[in-house]
């Protein structure tokens, strides 16, 4: 590994997703942030990785569910076990990241906490992690800065950024976070350029944002001073286990971004995906010549723009055109690709009967 | 079981098929007549159980390769072991009837021969046994006689038969077999209404068909007459081998039908279906409200006209139009329904790839 360039800074990998977007690869007890989909490695192990050189697994921290936290120290085992904080429920990101905050103020007050989505994917990591450079940069002079996407089609799946004047080396000022348009809107921002996708990413002291709750949540601020309080002393677990759910829960956002004034955002090209659904896979993965993405054994004859995932049997797929084709081992999924999202009626359908075990 | 009203007649299910049209399920040692494509139960064990009322499985025959006749006796568990008839090579019916036919007249000379396919569906077996009735009738009287079946389409995969005049009872004279037609031709066909479809059904005394070998295929005749001298001995399995490969490898349509002046056709309307693909499974089995057929357990959501066969895990098939799904348990298939008969492009692709496991 490189020279440990930043000894203050603490990466903070957020593992709370529950999503059923890729079922049935995904299930209740491993979602997407644990599945292969990028690469051949699961995404937070990808997401680990791309952390590497900006600091090193033992200053990082994953936030995620109880029924997870197994899977996550099996699975990154190059973390410290201890590093693994636990939500005792979903609570949505701000409370995840005020327990991350609390811990790497309790090493380091004036430590950088870089929160990073752990089910994303980055093509051009030197790119992504110059940006996340600078963005370390003004995050020291006290901003809580935002990454922001530059938006590669009008999407309305996620929030934006507007950018507004210069601010300190690549950073902007924020002129205002955006909620989900609607497609007209969305091309608009798109055509405009000045609006980024807000992706989740998120550096900042974890002095200045123990501040901002303490300002704009007062009502998380409280429970978190109860836990801040008791960290590393054997109440830790009780307290944390009866403080958290009182926090509210809201977004880091809703809670904070859209308030603060001292935000600031670094704009950021990097061949970002949120590997949103099976549809995402061919921007993620590599094409064969006639544009399928397939992993396992498979036999693509007369197919094109298929996603075709086999696991431990073969798949021939003839003569079909922007299909996907998942084999979980224990399940199967066949639907057209555009409508991807549409899993979700399996899902519910399987929840419906009661089928706990495809769940 | 009925009574015995024909102590006279012997059926001959002919089962040397080695298709491929049913990739994944069908495979070199398992063909499509040992698959329950039409029922739950193969299409072998449906044909048998078609012939009850007409002869019992004691005096049925079933011909088949080596390789598969194991399984025919497994499947078959009814039928006398002696009465599974093994041709030491696949050469097409002519031998295949010769064989059958010695077999029978050995029992009795003037033994009525019913030969049936053991690989197509029947939805009104009533109306089948009564058309089989006639055709016995007027096979005792001299005639070879075909069951042609009523054309519901202008299909170009078949034979057809001109029908002639009367003959006697049900029975009609044959103007002329006529080959597989063009589309055009086929369409004419249907519309005259002169035209059935040669389904491969024959019904005729076994003297019949043993005189008419000599007359119209002495070259076949000469090596039956070596195995017909010494069935029931010692010998027969050693003659069998040696002399059967000898027989020309030509179907008995075009060494005996197309030339005979003793042949009849019986014409039946009895929901005939060669189970010929995937394609052809939703004239055969139940649909559900969509127009799917499905087997095994399977999660059909927005999706019409499919053809879904789960194995041992479940397969959800959403938004899906006119595709056919298929589990084998250890290869999948997925194609668009009305290029069922691309299978053989994969398995062209797996004889390339020498991947034997999947034949």
């Amino acid at each position: 590994m490189a020279t440990d360039l930043h000894p203050d800074v603490f990466p903070v990998i957020m593992a709370g997703g529950s999503g059923t977007r890729f079922w049935p690869l995904s299930r209740a007890s491993r979602p997407k942030q644990f599945l292969p989909l990028s690469t051949s490695r699961p995404l937070i192990v990808e997401t680990l990785a791309r952390l590497k050189g900006i600091a090193p697994p033992k200053r990082s921290f994953v936030v995620c569910g109880a029924v997870h936290a197994p899977l996550v120290r099996k699975t990154l085992l190059s973390l410290p076990k201890q590093n693994v904080l636990v939500e005792p429920q979903a609570r949505n990101t701000a409370p995840a990241i005020a327990l991350a905050a609390a811990h790497v103020a309790r090493q380091n007050p004036l430590g950088i906490v870089v929160v990073i989505p752990s089910d994303q994917h980055v093509a051009d990591v030197p790119a992504f992690q110059a940006a996340l450079n600078d963005a370390i940069s003004v995050a020291k002079e006290g901003h809580i800065v935002t990454l922001g996407i530059h938006p590669t089609r009008p999407e309305t799946g996620y929030g934006y950024i507007q950018v507004g004047d210069a601010l300190s080396g690549a950073a902007k000022q924020v002129k205002r976070f955006a909620e989900k348009p609607d497609r007209p809107t969305a091309e608009q921002y798109l055509v405009s350029g000045e609006y980024l996708w807000n992706a989740g990413l998120f550096v900042f002291r974890a002095d200045v944002m123990l501040e901002a709750f303490a300002r704009h949540m007062p009502e998380l601020a409280k429970p978190l001073d109860a836990i801040r309080a008791v960290l590393g002393t054997k109440k830790e677990a009780a307290v944390v286990k009866r403080e958290f759910p009182k926090m509210p829960a809201t977004s880091i956002d809703y809670g904070v971004a859209e308030k603060a004034s001292n935000m600031a955002v670094v704009p950021c090209r990097c061949g970002w995906s949120d590997v949103g659904s099976f549809n995402a896979l061919p921007e993620v993965r590599p094409l064969d010549a006639a544009g399928n993405v397939s992993s396992g054994t498979t036999f693509l004859i007369d197919s094109t723009g298929c996603v075709v995932m086999a696991k431990d049997k073969p798949i021939a797929v003839v003569g079909m055109t922007d299909v996907v084709v998942v084999d979980a081992g224990d399940a199967m999924l066949v639907l057209p690709k555009e409508k991807s999202q549409d899993v979700r009626k399996v899902v519910e359908a399987l929840k419906a009967k009661k089928l706990v075990r495809y769940l």
